[in-house]
């Protein structure tokens, strides 16, 4: 395979997140093309000419259409806020680009079924950013679950749980608005619905409740304003493959900063796993002798891939931004046609319909089936 | 106050852990008369002979109405099979005595009801062996809450998890018939409900949800029978003091042994408790330098009282048979007509009503309002 | 065997301790007899009329000396300050007592050796306050090292911090006399020497160094003293089974109030142990596939002896009380010629000399032959 | 500055750590050049070229002295094994060019002394690639001890243990060969020391012991040799500051993987490091109400520079790679002639010294004077 050529909308958070692992995904793997750094677009030609210089890439633009449209370019990174996510995806569909979106996929359903209506007519690939899963932790437990090491699932508890929202006198920011979304839900709930896809399946019933731990916030010239999003959200749910479990978010949990805690319980076993000790998983298996039975805390290394790639020695600590690099070489596997781990606008929009059923149910009161929606939605 | 006289009804688990707080209070405090060990009751007049001898009570009997009734008795403990307590509860106060019955109240609401009836219209005391509360930990967090060290509370986690159901192969008993209550929920919900509420309060509305991981279990004599009770269940709360919350369940939990693990968010921190170590507990405070805010793992000591009352140096641990003893502390406090932290009846029947409305929602798939329901049994 | 009659010398912390388990070893175990609580003695009659009622005992006496001699008595329980031991427990023993001692045994080597002699010439038992080996967590390692699951030992730490003298402004007081010891060493260096000995055996050579954190400390009128015992001792070492290893003790260490941390490495796995948390261990094995290798966190429960015989339940958590319940158990074994897992006098001046060694080589700043000294005091 | 032009020697463990480093330096930091990543040097031309291709480095050559001698190279990274450094940095050094060496210096203490020698006659940088000193955490626990937050330092303790020699039944390969140095102490050893030196200064006296768990190993056709070096070392110290302290170092401790273990006490608080959790530190002071201190988690975030340069979020994990990174920037700061944290051959001259003192300790079995060592060689 010849060198892909990259193009990236975006500089933010995930926009760098995204170069270094273009950047990166080489040198890593070793068994990749160098990508081509082609084409950086920001708001304005200058902010885009600076973080083009910083970031690798040869040319900048203020236009992101023109990325979009450059033949220079053969896959389009997606990092910018989520209501732009719809117009650029499909733009860079159309134009016959591979898109690697950041995820939720947009901010309302109709526009997420429009993106991956564009995918379904399209011959490219189309991705979402969902990162945690790419940690080698949830492979492992994958694994675990596959060769049935805690037997038959029964159930699972997903709690997400940051602090960025917790001062209630912090001012009102664009967050708190209606039209940002739901709140936690959308905001992060998406991250655990990734990890529950892929290691559990679908959802078939919900029943949702959201809440506002603070009715209003200060406004920067005095005054307050009203709270319009939900910064909590906890679910009960059904799954696909019979299951029971809960879903809990917090957005202003003071001292969580990179929580996710997943518990998931079977019949000859448990995993739990936390996401702020992203290097470590914990076992309980009824083997052996009752004397010695506990939860084993396995911390990743080598045997666990792709950890291999980046460090030779086991418990030496992945970070948070190797994630992207592993998600940029399932990325580049799914393009060459090969098998990869990796969700695309199909899995996405699963994942959508389950946090829309979720906020209907949350405000209707009452237990909402997802699976009604999905063949709904699918006739 | 001269010594109580005390009965005891059962030798099993609980009656064994009343015996050794009716034991040691006195050396333990210091500054409660000794009680005297009247009589103890078990099924058959030789086993209370043999157990009132190891657990050092001056007379036996195989009848536990005689006990009730006996004018050498002031204090019943009774630590029979729930199904027993409305009897004897009633009984005992009937007969003028002081009871310390324990949890859960009784398997049936109305039989709840009558037993909180019968101690309103008497003079006596009736209290309820909710020991977990008397962890000098929980009255830390109270504390904590209280002083508004994690300013206004508006999110609480409650688990409670073990794994004595967890086998599905494991034969077939009592615990998986009907007659024995909903399952996880009265088995040991309970227990999660009694924290919240000493710490939170009551509980305004429930949304519940209960599963059985396993179809059926075997039996003795070959063939398997149909599981009734639910090993599972979860909630969705809204909190009388306008918090939102979750509670969730599960006795066939593999790897978890003793596990109540409690998240409490407010709007300047939060508190983190785990019972299976229980000398501990977690407090964050969005105070000081943002550089070295943390999670605070506090260990108990003497500053925690009554731990000094056990013992004079910190980090040393109490265990569970410890809660016991003080709890018998504070059901000699409320007998004395002090101030005492315990649940009595009335606390009682306001955790079982909640635990009714949550079965109801789970079979009626809907929110249930606990208060409505308060405020019609109240009428 | 009749009930054992029992006379206790000093109420403090240990005293209490043990007046507990005096009233607690017969319910808690079942199998043996109600013990009777005959004789206390304090400093003054009152002070033992005043703690013979709150403890349980039948009479009190101002004169430990008539105690010892009481016909009425057959076993000593000595908790008084160390430099009283060996008077005490020698008379007990000569006037034909069990001793039940706390450790250390002495203050002065030579002063432990004449009690051991004591214990020599008399046909009484005569055992040390050594609680912390009488977790069933110590006696489940030492059962996982006996069976060679973690293969043949090569190395232990040992880590014995609290912080009660962490305070630098704290008065200066008794402990920081010389006449109080050396300092961390003996205070209570002890104990993780005891645990070393019922797992690994004895100590063949020693290199101590020991530190004083603070120079001096101030005085209640006011001026400051010399501090002249140490509150920091470490220690290298190699054990008589050939392995090395290293103690480090702290009694100014900021944080931590009652840590014991063992790690043991051997040829297969390895042990991890801290006493904060003392209801769990760690171990690891190399065994299975090396994908899930991990520490297991064992929590204890009914499995592992004599837990079973305080709570049917795992997970639920002994406390420090509790041990002393169990090495009085021991105690009375021993006294009924069964084999009994206690530490008598015989294996306490083993410890001593250890202590001695260890003091002495970090006086003369050289490594320290225990066994050669074993072995001219054994001349 | 222009761009620095980038010579690699070696594509081991290292060689891929520094190439990541030097491909990702400008993009993370996006204040510096982006590198020119010139010439890259392996065993053989074809390796090289292989390694070039997957590393991004414009050419390749299979003999190192070309490229050290290259004038298209500004600094040289060697990451060869350990014999090979002297030769090659000190021939990098004597070409004019900047040296980036992979710790320790050398195999043989007279090699690092002829090392630095050649970096005191240089006016170029010459550093060591102590990475994880560049831990922000260690950074911050820099601070805290600069600020006095836990008061003087008093005591210290180091431990450092993986499990890559825990099994007896691995083969014997070069690190049981006594040409590959003393074994532990040398071959991870310097890490710690380097923690050490970056937070507490340099060691007055060591007194070291070293021992082989196995006393041999199997051999690839058969039969077993003997074991040549130390799997494990423990030392006493005292630090040039007055505190004691001990290291203890094992490579054959079942798992472990990647442990450094920290424990620091001060006059006023105690921090606790452990690296396999690199992204947390512990603090616990003596300040505010004494029923609510404890050991605080500190998770790592924006507020711990330069974590704020790899993700904008707190508690989403830096990896071991990214400690590379922030090196290489240090490593560009110094060239640049700014003040840069990072260890260069006079920092590991102390270390390498220190090494010695305790190798020679362990073997003449007692304590060592560093420090006149340290003025012998000196003058």
């Amino acid at each position: 395979m010849t060198a892909l050529k990259i193009g990236l909308i975006g500089t933010g958070y995930m926009g760098k997140c995204h170069a270094l692992a273009w950047n990166s995904v080489a040198p890593v793997f070793g068994d990749v093309e160098r990508p081509h750094l082609a084409v950086l677009a920001e708001a304005s030609k200058e902010l885009a000419e600076k973080k083009a210089r910083e970031l690798g890439f040869a040319r900048a633009t203020g236009d992101w259409r023109s990325l979009v449209e450059d033949p220079a370019v053969d896959v389009v990174s997606i990092t910018t806020p989520n209501a732009f996510h719809p117009e650029m995806a499909i733009a860079a569909l159309e134009a016959g680009k591979h898109v690697w979106c950041e995820k939720p996929m947009a901010v309302r359903l109709d526009d997420a079924e429009r993106m991956r209506e564009a995918a379904r007519v399209s011959t490219r690939v189309a991705v979402l950013g969902y990162n945690y899963i790419q940690n080698p932790v949830i492979r492992l437990i994958r694994r675990i679950l596959d060769e049935g090491q805690i037997g038959e699932v029964n159930h699972v508890r997903l709690e997400m749980d940051e602090d960025f929202m917790a001062n209630p006198e912090d001012l009102f920011y664009w967050k708190s608005e209606a039209s940002s979304g739901h709140g936690a839900l959308d905001d992060f709930g998406v991250h655990p619905l990734s990890i529950l896809r892929v290691l559990l399946g679908g959802v078939r019933r919900v029943c949702g409740h959201m809440t506002k731990p603070y009715a209003d916030r200060p406004l920067q010239g005095g005054g307050r304003r009203a709270v319009e999003t939900y910064d909590i959200a906890t679910v009960l749910m059904e799954l696909e493959n019979g299951a029971s479990g809960l879903i809990a978010l917090n957005r202003s949990a003071w001292g969580r900063k990179g929580r996710i805690f997943l518990q998931i319980f079977g019949a000859r076993g448990s995993v739990v796993y936390d996401q702020e000790r992203m290097n470590e998983v914990q076992l309980y298996t009824a083997d052996g002798t009752k004397e010695t039975q506990g939860f084993r805390t396995i911390l990743t290394g080598p045997q666990h891939p792709p950890y291999d790639k980046f460090i030779p020695a086991p418990g030496h600590g992945l970070g948070f931004n190797d994630l992207k690099i592993i998600e940029c070489r399932e990325l580049i596997r799914r393009i060459a046609g090969e098998e990869a781990y990796i969700l695309d606008f199909e899995d996405g929009i699963r994942i959508e319909r389950t946090v829309d059923a979720i906020a209907r149910s949350a405000h209707e009161d009452r237990w909402i089936d997802v699976g009604a929606d999905e063949r709904r939605a699918a006739a």
